[in-house]
């Protein structure tokens, strides 16, 4: 098995169905990753690990998925300058709001990259990380030109089904 | 100088007239206390370090001020089990609904004791410690229940000062 | 049985599952505790009393849920200088936002200890209340570090299972 | 001078030059008012009282202003089944969007009758007393139907004024 | 059957489970009142003259819910000096929060007298109508004394069961 | 003088200075137009006249600027079929977000077609009742893609004069 | 068949239902029409296109639906200078609150008419695209008229029907 | 002069300000940046040809600043596979949230790296561009970090003075 890449991370274990929309691009894309559970409060020691060894462990990217007070992304975004990928998730019955805010109002000097809520934002958050992956792998520039080519075409079989009633 | 009780830190020295309002609550309640700065994102080391020594160091609460995706108080409380006040800083431009959510809207395990946003809520943070100390201090109990008394005679002497026109 | 040293109140009966979440905490801490329903605004004297005679009765905190115009953390506050932590329950269309903003925004001189909303505001209500309880006995203090060591261990397993697919 | 059949009560003395806007159509309409403060919180005592009292000493309607977790009109309308007129006022960061859910979102049994934020509503709520009482004096009915008419012709000297550029 | 001295009127037939509580309460304090449709937007003719011939048909108080840009109440308030209580309700993805921003914020000179969204809201409507009326009827003031004190019962036997376990 | 086809109307003589924005568009277009002042609440009769006689005076499209709880827009469509645009004004403590509830989110049978907030927005409803207007006048449409190209110029030459520093 | 007047474009294929609102309007009045998908970001060209090639093809109006980050109106809009309504949808767990800002806060100079959000919004986007071409054809102008009266009487029913209970 | 590895755009010359705090993180690190004015719905064309070229002419990130319906960096993101930084303004009176929910919210299959509301935003935005090149730059990355390292000093330096009084 090759070494992960990019590192997906969620601050409880039932954020998993969200998160794999993430991991499920990195297979499609064939960009090996590893995916773990790390509380940014309930366990922040391994947090810490997580990040300062990334780089070391040859991760190129982490993606960090969290709802509520979303602190998930911003404690790893603090311990690593690798570029961290933030996903709020709406677990709370603010409905996402408060782990959008939490995750994108970081303060100058350390950046989480958000994506949108739920499982749209773990989907994106995968392609974004195949986007940064592929500035230094030509070969993977081509697929992602092609995966967009892929969703025109099915926007155009949507509008040939729609036309046919 | 006597040993602090009460630890205030805040994530930006430009947060200091605000959290100066927990100040001046101390001092008036006689509380030794310390005020510091600390990021949980730009010096997350140093956060944790003041959070992991806060109990030897006989500090008893800490209050945490920071704005934005206000991770501060909520980076203290994973790493004590000392009670952690949070006072949300309206310092962005969404005027401190993001600090409040993201510092009240913590995970089950890892309690944030949440005042007002902005200035009143730096004061009540100070109040809410020196309620805390009184637990096990007869003497502080009566004092703020004659700060209770004085705030009373305060709107009464506004209603007086009104009805006079 | 002991005397209470935690009061949980609720504004109301239908509160009552959602409450139960700090009970289960006081409960497992084994710190005896009482719990009642009073209403801010149809019962106030109820509440008031309550609040007067806490201090009397041995209660070191009070735990108060309420939704909508959620005044009773609030009204509680106004009566009694012990601690009293609010947590904002989402029982209107608003989704607890309005109960947030009713329970944190208290004015300068009564704090309310808002936590989040909902269950898991329940649940932080009960540990932030040992916390403070822990402040004067080191024995309960060492238990919530030993909860925190299992929250992380709890944190491990899940990563455990998660990379097992 | 007459017994006042209105009450106006703020919650700080600060409020006041909103809280005059209500008075000034008292006046206008030659409605005798009482205007004083009490806060929910800093003098409970005092604002049960006015509550409690406010009947018997003849008062008809009681208007209350406040701001962020704004319980000063929930907390009189817990005490008198006098209509009781709510305005927010938005003197804190969130700008009167705490003070209008505080004020609006009452409990099923005990209603505020909550008017705008600031200066419109502490006008507006002086002229929903007005219309209260004018439920038993006609010659105040005549008066708010004239009140009215005025109005309805400042709009049209506006237009008026605007066609001439 | 008694004239009616309570209109209540909806936006839209789907509201009449929500505004039918305002009605239970008019029953259950034996007031005449009437319920109908009227739309401002729909039926703006029909809105008109519901309001403008209101004093004359002998009604006290109009209630008035309608949903997302809940322009009813306004409507019915801009055409007549009688109270109008508005009722915001949840009938839109807004959840509420369009229809209370729409009822509430009336400008200078025409207010309505707004309460909680939704079926609680539509209680309270029904309360504060009754509270209006009692203001020359002794005898309603003293049955609405009733109905609190009935409350603080309902709430004191909720305490007892919930004690009970 | 050439019969006005837009009437801009705005609910208070103080939105004056942002409706204008509306009228410099129609003047440099050369669209004849009218502009006055109604309100929904302080003068519904006018503003019923206003709509019921704008088509058989000749208006093609009504501009309507409004803050707060803004039911002018509403007001004017449901007397009137022909195209109703909606500027939200934030005049309220609320920034527009009111004035945009109340006027975007009408019930099914009676659209307004609303705009951005503010002087932004009402920009835009003058440039939105030309392309109306332009459907029926080519030579209308073919300036507004000359101002379109303007517009794109002007772009490049902000772009220009950032490259120069 | 005849050649379309209205195009109808949805981001996605799963806002079907919702866009039909708008469609059974145009059937109603016998407005020819064409229903597609295009999204701004996933088929940029075919969106662009479809703009461009709007006036030529004979399209009047266009009314355009997304979700979300909702720029499908907006991309619409910067290429055609025919009138564009949007409609916001209610497609992501901020319940089309994104989708509104997004539609709506247009820049000066690029208008797009914007609708309530969800199933009411795109049925009013339909009677708005009728309101415009009704501009040229007084026949239209009479059915939309004859429409109004028929919501009218269809209050007037419902308020029957309620008060027979 | 070395060709620039980044591409900073904006909607409008007058959001130079803010988008200059990128600027100057890209100086510091020395990457070679371009920045220019391009607007989503002004100038869509040249929008389209900037992220069309990008990848060609060498850019490497493009970071993206707009206010109001915020669509530039969605445009862009649609047109190019390189990883696209939104910084969201806040100039529009709804201060950013706007901006931020049309940064974030993009649909699946084109993701917008958004960083927080404003100035901290752009320069947050040049951070995480310098984190992206870093991945395929050893140097870079150790100037990351010892860039952290000036912050958490900056900090410490900041603590000692606030010690000091």
């Amino acid at each position: 098995m090759e070494k992960p890449q990019i590192g997906i991370v969620m601050g409880s274990a039932s954020d998993r169905s969200i998160m794999e929309e993430a991991g499920e691009i990195l297979k499609r894309f064939k960009i090996p990753y590893e995916m773990t559970v790390a509380s940014a409060h309930r366990s922040p020691e391994r947090t810490k690990e997580y990040a300062r060894t990334a780089h070391k462990r040859g991760l190129k990217v982490i993606i960090a998925g969290a709802g509520g007070a979303a602190h998930l992304a911003g404690a790893i975004a603090a311990e690593t300058v690798l570029p961290v990928i933030g996903v709020p998730i709406d677990s709370s019955p603010f409905k996402g709001i408060d782990a959008l805010l939490a995750t994108v109002q970081m303060p100058g000097g350390v950046p989480v990259a958000t994506v949108a809520v739920g499982k749209t934002g773990a989907k994106n958050a995968g392609i974004l990380a195949v986007e940064i992956l592929a500035l230094g792998q030509p070969e993977l520039h081509k697929r992602l030109e092609e995966y967009r080519g892929e969703m025109a075409r099915h926007v155009e079989e949507a509008a040939k089904d729609l036309s046919k009633g």
